[in-house]
């Protein structure tokens, strides 16, 4: 879509900048080995793509080993590209690529999976590097100097704010409209930090883009690359049952007056279960919806046409082609009932708890007492990592984690005694859902906690075997009875013989 | 100290309360059988006195089982009594009394352990049961309507907004200049709620006590009967050898610049090892250190009285014998420095992460990757519970974890391969410490995080086989290498050999 510099003037309405387009191979030049990059991007939406890309394609004579900072997960394949050309070092907060993932469980990346409100709080603080070059995409620079960015804000800001340089990428092939859809606000700077002034989902507290330093800008470059289509699969006979469930038991706490008829403020995470759940909503007896969440997915924009939802934040808009095409060539007709911030703020802890957040997140297994794993396979190897479950599960008013009871086709039982590695403790978690059922783990003890999930949540493949574990764990006591051997057996079974079956052990 | 109705008016200023006065008898019979109490007392301080010994020595015919729900633990031996006379079928948030403990792990008592900035943030929001009686210890009820807290404020201003009747106990032995040493803030109800007001440590954003309705009061107890003093135990060898180390990575961070010269608000958790370490500030180079913590201790006041901490927030005071004598007994010289919130302000997670905090929490074991128990014996037995270091680590700047190396003559070693129970992730610890080093975690990645550790932390007696164990997982492969069944194994092998030393295995 781009012309050329002259049309540039559109983009770039800063006129100090309009000399600085320069070509992605350029801009890649700029980035040397040993350095930190603080790169848009979060959940496939609004990464920077030209520079990396040139990055990955860029001859070398020696290597070239960057720590690359993110929002969250890449689109256009950028992370696997720059891991099979061995420039990651060192990556975080969060991924979902297969091949990266393959490396981190090498060892060939260092990955730190991280709490997705914490990075830049962290560079802010001196506990994390902070980025030699920021790379950010946008849809335009306006004329009083403001960074627009496009389909996500993710940490691009603070990037900006912190790095020593800074390069930008214009994506022409996103529609200019999205300016105005962005709230920019970052938190003061410690001692004497002011409380985040955000009472109400749909309050702007900040700018309208990112302000920045133009001296820092090394270049401009011009890319015309779409973000990658949402991956997220369409809603099955197991995830609806889940949805069935949650909606049930929302529709008693509004009932006894425990929960206002909106519900109050959702989250969701991504994902095609927590999407299928949210999609369940529109058939629900609940109006005026409203959502304070990371990710914008299809499920959010299918509440808000259908009359459900009247406002949505997020730090991000990871849509599938056809509810991209719908939403994004119609922004004028969405844009009063949305708004993307900085995922600091859309996870932030403090808004969270102000709120009275309900959370919806996936997990990989849970345990008997409500622990939660979201990230490790058998306790070991990484699958994308936490995101922002902890975020907002720890600060909740309501966390609630949905996964299928069984995976690979019943080898795996996803309520296990004990959870091979702990990402939620059981302190955070308040109702668990499998297609099964629903526990509702309020105010209960372990052992209460252990009978409603055995009850409601396991499989009944496995819930004779479960019920047995917890049966004979407490007869030899504690607070949290557990046979530790026993428990382990559980992953270890499936490692060495291929299925958790109890009749195959 | 207490001598006749004539004498109560200095009380109970709060004339249309002054024929209120009962015995604690009588108070007690206004207990029934399935109630949820609401109960002041946070860490030994500000506990109801009169009334629950009273219940604990009541004559009944039919059996009396409550719920009984304090800021966090009580001492004199309430717990023990109700506990003995079973009269506790549901004990929450915390606990630190061995008959109870036994009890628990029996499951006798069904015990709900958790984050203690959450109790009352969850009666608000019916995730639990509210109480029906609230009984709440004062050294006075002022004139303008005010319930004028002892020692501790912990849960009691909700309770007493929550509860559907009130009882009051006046402990004559506190000194009535208590008055004016507590800030009494409650979150507004969402959907609504305004942010919380405060910036600094010392700010006061409340009342000087808890409001009430004085149509719920039941009936005004008075008491003489002292807190329990602080079981802390002098700093030894190893404590003193933790806070050498943290004190040396403080003042490297001050010297980079990562840290102001104040270091930023100090948080320390319960207990001997906590306390030495601060105890260890005194003779370390910061001045115009500030507290915002929960509970006040002996090291807080060494500290004011050396002149090296100028304020000290929490909700409670738990002092020895020796130092509540010089504090309490002169009460002017202190009150400046020093004021007593609610728990859930004292530990908001707000508050918190606003402030940066820099939280320092005793730890049960942790493991090479940095995952934390603080609560769990052999991933079964309760010990204390959570307390409110979740509170802190999860939003602190810095949440560092302290422990000695080996527990039990060198039988248990405190950092092993896999913890048994999590409270705390890897995700939310920063810095570990034992007397032989500190580990800095901060932007490690789990295979890096087990190095550091297993170079600074392990007792040399476990060294090898932590290394040997890490080396051999590594071998296998993954992000957060395990075996898991010999992770395990260091666990049982304590369990049923009576250590986890290799050599005896």
């Amino acid at each position: 879509m781009f012309e050329g510099i002259n049309m540039s003037s559109n983009y770039i309405r800063f006129s100090a900048l309009q000399e600085r387009v320069i070509s992605a191979e350029e801009a890649a030049s700029f980035i040397q080995d040993g350095m930190v990059i603080g790169m848009s991007g979060f959940t496939r939406a609004g990464e920077a793509k030209a520079i990396p890309l040139a990055l990955a394609n860029q001859e070398r004579k020696s290597p070239l080993k960057i720590t690359l900072v993110t929002g969250a997960s890449l689109g256009n394949d950028l992370d696997k590209k720059l891991t099979e050309k061995g420039i990651l070092a060192r990556r975080m907060p969060f991924q979902v690529d297969s091949t990266l993932r393959k490396a981190i469980n090498h060892a060939e990346v260092m990955f730190i999976d991280q709490h997705l409100s914490e990075t830049v709080e962290q560079m802010r603080n001196f506990t994390l590097k902070r980025p030699d070059i920021a790379i950010v995409e946008a849809v335009a620079i306006s004329e009083d100097g403001f960074i627009i960015p496009t389909t996500s804000v993710g940490n691009s800001a603070s990037f900006i704010e912190l790095a020593d340089k800074i390069l930008i990428e214009i994506n022409t092939s996103v529609n200019p409209a999205f300016e105005g859809a962005h709230d920019v606000y970052i938190p003061e700077k410690r001692p004497n930090r002011a409380p985040i002034p955000l009472t109400h989902v749909d309050d702007r507290i900040g700018t309208k883009g990112i302000p920045f330093d133009s001296e820092k800008v090394l270049g401009i470059v011009f890319n015309d690359l779409p973000d990658s289509p949402s991956t997220v699969t369409e809603p099955d006979l197991e995830t609806q049952a889940i949805a069935d469930h949650l909606i049930r038991f929302f529709e008693n706490e509004v009932k006894t007056g425990n929960l206002p008829k909106n519900l109050g403020p959702l989250q969701a995470g991504i994902g095609s279960i927590a999407n299928a759940v949210l999609t369940g909503f529109k058939d629900a007896p609940f109006e005026d919806l409203v959502m304070y969440s990371e990710v914008l997915q299809d499920s959010t924009f299918e509440l808000i046409d259908a009359g459900k939802m009247t406002f949505a934040s997020g730090c991000s808009i990871t849509l599938s082609k056809k509810c991209s095409d719908r939403v994004f060539n119609n922004l004028d007709k969405y844009k009063d009932k949305f708004v993307l911030r900085p995922q600091e703020i859309s996870n932030h802890p403090e808004i969270v708890r102000r709120l009275g957040i309900i959370s919806i997140n996936t997990a990989l297994e849970f345990d008997i007492y409500g622990n939660v794993n979201s990230t490790h396979v058998g306790g070991t190897k990484m699958m994308n990592g936490i995101g922002g479950s902890g975020d907002f599960a720890r600060n909740a008013h309501l966390a609630i984690f949905v996964t299928k009871s069984i995976a690979k086709g019943g080898a795996i039982s996803s309520v296990v005694p004990m959870v091979s590695h702990v990402d939620h403790t059981e302190h955070d978690t308040d109702v668990l859902v499998t297609e099964q059922g629903l526990a509702d783990l309020r105010g209960l003890a372990p052992r209460e906690r252990a009978k409603v999930i055995i009850e409601n949540c396991v499989h009944p493949d496995y819930k004779d075997a479960v019920a047995d574990y917890f049966e004979r764990a407490c007869a030899k006591g504690g607070h949290t009875p557990h046979l530790l051997k026993e428990a382990i057996e559980w992953h270890t079974n499936f490692e060495e013989h291929g299925t958790m079956q109890p009749k195959s052990i």
